[in-house]
């Protein structure tokens, strides 16, 4: 009885961690400056909540700040940046789609970017089953 | 009894699906390139997720592509590409506020558009009141 | 116990009230025509459902329209109405950091913006603790 009631209160305190945190997808699909953008919306995002959960979801151009080799709009290499907020939990995630569709392989992404079927459906899947909300950048 | 429980049962059960189904609002005001996109991101979204149910909401220039014998930036006709998406439960929503402002008579919508009283005002209760995520391409 | 009874009663009430008002964040980035746009589509919003909470968060170049003296694209003070809109009950939010890094004090902003540390960080925290749905104009 007494494992039973921990097991319990492990899972509403699970639930309530769950709850909690703030988990937002950020939808790109416009190119290096919004990826740009983004990446500074998501550091100052950080700084003011250390504890959200930050999901980029790239489809279209939006792809193109995580080809190998990247540079923003000033030709600095965006590599650092992407290592540096995926080593605070941020991910990025792919549209397979558009790689087929502009003939990009998934061997020209840098390591840190992970590729799902279809960025639009991700984009929605996160907000509808995983309590994500949105953000555009 | 037994009916009750079946009407009980019944009702979980719809509302289970109810909950299954991902529902997406795509938010379009920007004018045929936006359009266009929109079509492409669909068409990919429900060969990811069949079980889909998608409306789009058209405001502003939003709403052009809509218009009898739209075409595509490079002239191509849009009309089988709505009609094509509106069979497979795809539904078109234009703001009423947008035709009196730029002087649209509801005659000029493709058949499988519907009007809304306001495209925002909508766009804000399919999420606040029918469980909508949101996606603007 | 009749007096607990009430309280009961009072905060199913209010929370049943809190569950139906439709509350939305219009996030602003990109300047002054999306501003004018927003200024419109807010407008049209509340004369959909006059009892709708709006936020307007504004980062970037999304806050220029708070600016005092801020005229529309076509040199029309922006002053009015933002008074009129605060006057129904819609609330401005700035981003610190953007008055930061843009070197902006806070008595340029007009007296109906208020500010908050992060307007990524707002427009996230305000979908995910306290029930509002997003629109970007």
């Amino acid at each position: 009885m007494n494992r039973l009631l921990c097991v319990v209160l492990g899972l509403l305190l699970a639930g309530a961690a769950w709850a909690q945190q703030v988990r937002v997808v950020y939808h790109l699909s416009e190119g290096i400056p919004q990826a740009s953008r983004a990446i500074g919306n998501i550091r100052n995002h950080l700084a003011a909540d250390p504890g959200a959960k930050i999901v980029v979801v790239a489809h279209g151009m939006g792809v193109d700040f995580l080809l190998d080799g990247a540079t923003n709009q000033t030709g600095q290499p965006l590599a650092g940046a992407i290592g540096e907020l995926a080593g605070r939990g941020v991910e990025f995630r792919v549209c397979n789609n558009t790689l087929n569709v502009r003939n990009l392989s998934k061997d020209r992404l840098v390591m840190e970017a992970s590729v799902v079927p279809s960025g639009v459906a991700e984009v929605a899947r996160l907000q509808a089953k995983e309590n994500f909300v949105y953000l555009r950048p």
